[in-house]
């Protein structure tokens, strides 16, 4: 059954296969230090337009979200991010288990709003009981949003901004990354956002690997001992190659944005087949489409294609997910359209 | 220049590659609930002859010890190990990150001797200050050991009936565990094993795959939301097909094996070729060797092939690691044999 | 000046100086063994009914809730609170300290409302995505409230059911706990309480004693090794005599009832001087006041009585809080009653 | 029954006690801001000769090690230690709870060795696998010993220079720190080891207060936001005149050093008592003996005397600790000396 359930649920891009088979009779360094991965940095820094960045592969988002703000903040320090976070919702405590606490924000469709930001900071910075109180020691942002919108770029300036007045570090979750550029909303490209924050990664796994992030300390900012770091939080590689060779891949010839723009196309495609069925469909301009269903109809869905419950509108709607990749083809999309008829509002009937 | 400095260092084992060909266009669920793991488990299950055995999927060592051990005891509680053990000395404090301290006794060639274990928890369990101390909450051994040594059956029967004895459960790290169990000096095979602990994990990174390690607790007896416990650890892979796709390749047609066997049976070639040329190889059946060597000698064959300085000796001399792969080949011998020529003992000359 | 600044400004009840004095010559067990401890330990079963109590004596308040919140639930588990929590808001992350998440759920007027609860549970028990989430592995609530409003029965006994329907343990922070048995509002006593929860601790520090909380697993539930756990927490008190001593005072006739009965009452006679003079004074029945003044009124009662900003309500007016003692006395009163009076609006004038 | 156990089953030293009734009545601020924490600060710059220390006051000694340790060191670096130290066997893994490995070091009769400690820094900074291993980031020292031994000015000096050489901190757990000081082999004063070393703490707890630690920063360099870390561990104590007030009284006309000096004077009468009678008594020249004895001596001696069994010795012998303290008494000594006699060897008998 055609599945739109999530960009996760298939292989990696051809491209990446050939290259593992083309490297795999080489021997090589270990522990990040092999070939590929270095060939992969190489094309990141020019990608990144950051000549200085250090560049650090890991295996998948949660690991390096605890990784990464672990190794930004001090034991006692907390990272500020939206209420909807990844982290914050769906990695299992996997920051606190460092020690850390999620201090939340409003989420506005998905987004931080940078005078909440603001206003936070200055009411903790004045608060008589602030030696009581979590310091707030970096920013967490996602890019795009768990709930597939984009910031634009002076949202993300302002937001960087105000980090740079107090002085911590703006850390940007990209699981996702290559479809918020990719994204007709989106006003910036990637040189811009490396410069527009401390660190942040490039999603591999949900953008055509089998898994593997890479994270990039844009001006060579890296916590010191960062190898180490990645070591207790047990998310270094022996054989850093299976990643490393990904990204060699997927940063050749434009693969990354590639794969990226195509999933946006057939998720605006979907976006269309849906609306021209009656439906309401969230705002996303991202490879994730959020469609409003009657349970009714939802269940109908269900049995000709695959796709994701988010979560209940109210006791007889459902908020259903829609996701495309890399791997999502015109034969898909014409079972979605197939799909869809069965459930399409007659003029007359009332479901 | 040929290299023997680890088993990963090279890539995966043909098949392996393969099975990624062969699977990649099938779409599947994700987190652990692909069909390559779920088929990998049924495989395991038999090679082990444990039908209930829970089996999950981790991508690296370090990452499956420090998960497997927080899931098996409480915060509050230690885990005992000897002194040169993994996770003692070459994990960044993985274990300590989430607050268990390791316990050390004295490691006997690499191996952890029953009866120590006997008097430490003897001794501690009517020591007045008990209340005061860490309470030693499982033991973790590594078969085969940091130092390529394989314990007896009867030396883990005996470790096995004291935890029993004490109510504690018994971990074993399986990084290198093929080529233990097929070491000439093993007494035992995999399901004698899998029913003389509670855990244990299949290391695949070392032998033969790109990454990925199958934790087995025999018995179905995996800690209550262990999935929970593997994701909060980062440990969770989105397409767990990546490791799944690599043990369901390993545990066809006993490929596990075979590459074990294949890497031990070089190593002992390897073996025989410095012991020829009157050097010193301290005892170790399995795909590591560890060779005596001067200084001199040492960085002579160093121009003719690759290899790990393990640890100084003494001022003038120096443990040097040999370590063989499924990717060893006889080539790589016929240069050794060529290397070790350049540092021969001259029946008449004194290096 | 007098003080209304916090019930943590003042000396011990002269009663327990008295016993400090009483019992200073004699020679004890330590760690919690001392005959003190012991006695206090029986004078609590018998004020809790509760014959089987475990109960253990700590330091200070933040202490306790980390220790005790840690020792009930499992590493990768999280505590349910409103968001008004003195653990979500002022403990500088003392339980993420220690690994878990701290869960929030809406406050209502510093209360926990039950539907909320059984709402959240119900929801993540059904949600497709539970196992990446954190496991609510227990209830904390603060009784009194930090906004000084006390439960009423029903509403404890239907989060203590819900707590059973789910099989989690409901652990109450008494830090005030005398204040809020002792007000008029408060439909239940101290037994009733302690058969209503799995966990409470009768606070010492802010109820006449000079440091010292009480933790009562009032059915002899105390976890499993649960000294070891106050141990690794910093907690143990070598001389336990220090905080044995206070309580086996403070259960000596009554004594700790008495103490929290004065505070009471010297905090219904601050409130009648505030609305007498025509300022609102929120909710609270409490030993906390806290009154709603102009920035203006403010800064010129601040000059005649000390007393504590809380936060600011708009650009102009500000939450003050007032707190009472022990060691409240009639002339604190009085004093209070003329510094209202430079304040006190006249019936013309628009200040 | 005469009581040598430990230093922490008797009471407050009385001058103590007088300052409790003498200050009780007067209002405070709170949280480590009340007046008799800063006079005690004062006393304590001037009893250093440190004008610009930061000092803190904690609870207790477990508490206060785990704290500053955790303070000193990033989340990944462990601290150093002898295999004896109190961090290492009797504080539960407190340190450990906090994500920080113990580094252990062989003890030398309770003391570190500089050599050692020169070797294990030089191997770790030239260790090819360092990456992989946990950075020795402070070090840990116990002044006087866990065995009651003390360190030469010139032991301490080459230890401090090897950690300005490293650039790591040094921190002196001062438990017993006054007994150390006033042993006849100390050779050097309070002011000249806060001088030598980046940060110690004095004991109270055992030195004649009820509970209480003073950490001292000799030069001003209290880690940042050091009162916030204090807290997140649980050991901020709200009414801080409890320890406060003790320190005040503790540093007024040296009653500190006095009570030290008592407690040695009478170790040393303890200890020729036992050695007058042919006793084996291990080297200690501070408030703790340690004697050798058989059991049956040990068993006959118990039915006089309350003291500590510390460790056997072999199948017939036990070592045996014998504590004094400020409230030890010539009366002690006399009844010491009255069951010292029911063991005493006779010329002709053998035991």
């Amino acid at each position: 059954m055609t599945s739109f359930e999530s960009d996760y649920n298939n292989g990696a891009h051809p491209e990446i296969l050939r290259k593992f088979i083309e490297t795999n009779a080489i021997q090589s360094a270990s522990y990040g230090y092999d070939q590929w991965s270095e060939s992969a940095r190489d094309k990141i820094r020019k990608a990144t337009q950051c000549p200085n960045a250090a560049i650090f592969f890991l295996a998948g988002g949660t690991q390096t979200n605890a990784t990464v703000i672990d190794s930004l903040i001090a034991s006692y320090e907390g990272t500020l991010a939206v209420e909807t976070a990844h982290i914050n919702v769906h990695e299992s405590g996997a920051v606190e288990a460092f020690g850390h606490k999620v201090l939340t924000l409003p989420s506005h469709n998905g987004k931080m709003d940078a005078n909440d930001l603001q206003t936070y900071l200055k009411a903790y910075h004045t608060n008589p009981t602030w030696e009581h109180m979590v310091y707030p020691g970096m920013v967490y942002l996602t890019f795009p949003t768990e709930l597939g919108t984009v910031y634009q770029a002076d949202e993300i300036d302002y937001i960087h901004t105000i980090c740079q007045q107090y002085n911590i570090p703006l850390f940007i979750d990209g699981a996702r990354l290559g479809y918020g550029l990719m994204s007709d909303e989106c006003d910036f490209d990637l040189p811009w956002l490396a410069h527009h924050c401390d660190a942040f990664y490039i999603g591999g796994t949900k953008v055509g690997a089998l898994c593997g992030e890479a994270v990039v300390f844009s001006q060579g900012n890296a916590p010191r001992q960062f190898f180490t770091i990645v070591k207790r939080h047990g998310a270094l590689l022996a054989k850093s190659r299976v990643v490393g060779v990904q990204f060699d891949a997927l940063f050749t010839g434009n693969l990354y944005f590639h794969i990226a723009q195509h999933a946006v196309e057939k998720a605006l495609q979907l976006r269309q087949i849906f609306t021209d069925a009656g439906l309401t469909v969230r705002s996303s301009s991202t490879n994730q489409q959020f469609v409003e269903l009657s349970n009714f109809q939802m269940e109908i869905l269900m049995q000709h294609i695959l796709f994701e419950i988010w979560e209940p509108i109210d006791e007889t709607h459902t908020l259903c997910r829609f996701v495309t990749s890399w791997a999502t083809t015109d034969y898909d999309m014409r079972e979605l359209i197939n799909a869809v008829k069965t459930i399409q509002l007659p003029k007359h009937k009332n479901f």
